[in-house]
């Protein structure tokens, strides 16, 4: 009933759907992730963008140890059912783990993958707090 | 040599990437597809978007039936080097085979996948060619 909106998607094998997220305010691709079920309705219950994480095995609250949270203003289903567009406010304006705004930061010149973005904030200053 | 970019590059157990369009002069994200090694260095050597149809199981050269090819502007790559983007000149503003600019014209509005963008041009006159 309720949930027939996840039952129209195709998860693959894995259970799984890609999931790109964009900037709703500079309209950067900020990166593609994945979600099982859990995650994206956990994703439109709670209005924060949550993952599965295919390295740890579980759910992943984007932003629970970086504070880069990521208040998702629309969800978007392509035409084949298999994959998943997020418009969201990217809290901090940085979605990578490197301390850049998207996880897309190299591009292809001369058959080599150059960094063309810079880092706003160091990832030790995002990640270590032990310190406080 | 020359090939190491694409070494780099994550591909997943069926020799495949996600790629990520998006309209270079809009802006907007149009399409999630796969690339498989061949499908990526054509691309990057002919400068328009080759997919693998994961359905037809051969090379898809966007816009060979529609004539909606992208035109490759950029190609970038993630930090876990397992998905790329294409920023791209969309022949046509017209991404998706439902004749809309992008695949991604469902939202979610009350547990419920809405359509919210409109038909730009009919499929039957972007396909159909057979009358000619």
């Amino acid at each position: 009933m309720t949930n027939q909106w996840l039952d129209e998607i195709k998860w693959n094998a894995d259970g799984l759907v890609p999931v790109i997220a964009k900037d709703f305010s500079t309209g950067k691709v900020l990166m593609l992730a994945w979600m099982n079920r859990e995650a994206l309705s956990t994703t439109a219950d709670t209005g924060q963008a949550v993952y599965w994480s295919r390295s740890r095995k579980k759910l992943w609250h984007k932003g629970e140890q970086s504070g880069h949270v990521q208040h998702v203003k629309e969800i978007r289903l392509d035409c084949d059912e298999d994959a998943i567009l997020l418009v969201v406010e990217q809290q901090g304006g940085i979605a990578c783990h490197t301390g850049r705004q998207s996880c897309f930061f190299r591009k292809l010149e001369d058959k080599q993958w150059r960094i063309v973005d810079r880092v706003i904030k160091d990832p030790s200053e995002i990640y270590d707090n032990s310190g406080d």
